[in-house]
């Protein structure tokens, strides 16, 4: 495969699909909850998760599809050459906010990283990246990560892993917010992601992610140099759910030992 | 006063401070703590505050200032036409993201709002008002704030105040984070509150925010219909201190019962 092409083109749908989503926001939303309230979907997940499907078995019949919605394939390998989206990462955002939500896509050739493409529509931010040909900003290539230092680290985690339900028993994340410089929290994890390969924030870390969250993330940050695994350090799976930690270097031993702490 | 005009010319003046610190990126920081290791200066705080000062004493030599790095006037009341101006709000963002940093001005008249602006530099948004002419985004008037509901609310909320030291005893800020539907933080009080402004965030909590933080916002948040006060309900000072709490109308009594728990 021509995986410059294959990026160029993936790239021109999913910017097609960013235009349909901004012209909808005038529209009135479909908005359904899904596995709990907080948890929702919209028309509008489905219909640009099928406008990229369409576009890939068009293009390319013999390339398997696994979208956040279902629509395409049902996947038991990760043989083959596999085209991992989320029409819209950040739901809540686009429905609440308007903003900060992604188009997430990571293709896969029997479980090795060759496309990410990461897309924050309103800011019309896009980053992108080749296996083995750097990442960019745009048309502007993304520094290699440089090594860093927890205690100057600004670190994406949403505030609800800081609860006493779903948080490390012994109180360890508790003490990394107070170890680092700041905590932020931007509501889709694709963007965070992003931003750790373009040197915003310093690592991400979560409890539970699918695929389609850090498919994109997973080959853009290796083009960056960035660590990204599961909390056990290992390397995260493109079927099934994970925790996650993406990190730059010399941050992510360290998260590691916080988040292993439980 | 033309209010209108001397909106223009803030907008102008504070336009250009934000080329300075743009092309300001590439260059080596001088960053030093202020009261902890985490509260960053920069030799551009003071540059910009000096060069928004400059200004205003030029063309408004009997104008007071207030600014966030002391090169303004001592204040000891609210009379006559006070300019409050924070030349970077975020810093830690400006040192460590090169991103997500302000530059907030608001100008009272005897404790009275007249014009507020908030410059997000790097996404080139500007939130603008003038008292009683409504509020802008860039050239966009920004729309009344409708009513809201705190469990599908997205509050901006910094994980710091979920700590057992810093937050309320009785861990209602906790259920507060279970209640709403999510938490967002990005590190610029400002910033936060201009997004309360354009619905992005339906409110903004902090435990401690200064003149300079909220002086901007707060002529803003006015034009759209938000509330703003402190934890116990009281009008913030402009000398001074204290609790915060902007949010739609519907959310800002429920988010009081929150913090008044404690």
């Amino acid at each position: 495969m021509e995986w410059n092409k294959v990026k160029i083109e993936a790239e021109m749908w999913i910017k097609e699909s960013g235009d349909i989503l901004r012209s909808s926001l005038n529209n009135p939303l479909d908005v359904q909850a899904k596995s709990n309230p907080n948890d929702l979907v919209t028309q509008m997940d489905h219909e640009i998760e099928q406008f990229l499907t369409d576009k890939i078995k068009n293009h390319y019949p013999a390339h398997l599809v696994l979208g956040e919605e279902g629509r395409g394939d049902e996947l038991t390998s990760t043989e083959g050459i596999i085209w991992i989206i989320d029409p819209i990462d950040g739901t809540t955002n686009f429905v609440h906010q308007k903003y900060n939500f992604s188009i997430s896509l990571g293709i896969f050739e029997n479980g090795q990283e060759r496309v990410g493409i990461i897309y924050n529509v309103m800011d019309d931010e896009c980053f992108t990246a080749v296996n083995g040909e750097g990442a960019y900003l745009n048309d502007s290539p993304l520094q290699s990560l440089t090594k860093g230092n927890i205690n100057e680290s600004i670190v994406g985690l949403n505030a609800r892993w800081l609860l006493k339900e779903t948080s490390v028993e012994d109180g360890s994340l508790h003490r990394l917010v107070k170890d680092v410089r700041g905590i932020r929290s931007y509501g889709s994890a694709a963007i965070e992601l992003a931003y750790v390969a373009a040197g915003r924030l310093d690592a991400y870390v979560s409890f539970r992610l699918s695929p389609w969250d850090y498919a994109g993330g997973a080959v853009i940050l290796k083009e960056v140099g960035a660590l990204l695994t599961s909390f056990d350090g290992e390397e995260l799976p493109l079927l099934g759910t994970s925790s996650l930690i993406a990190a730059r270097p010399g941050i992510h031993e360290d998260l590691i030992s916080y988040v292993s702490a439980q």
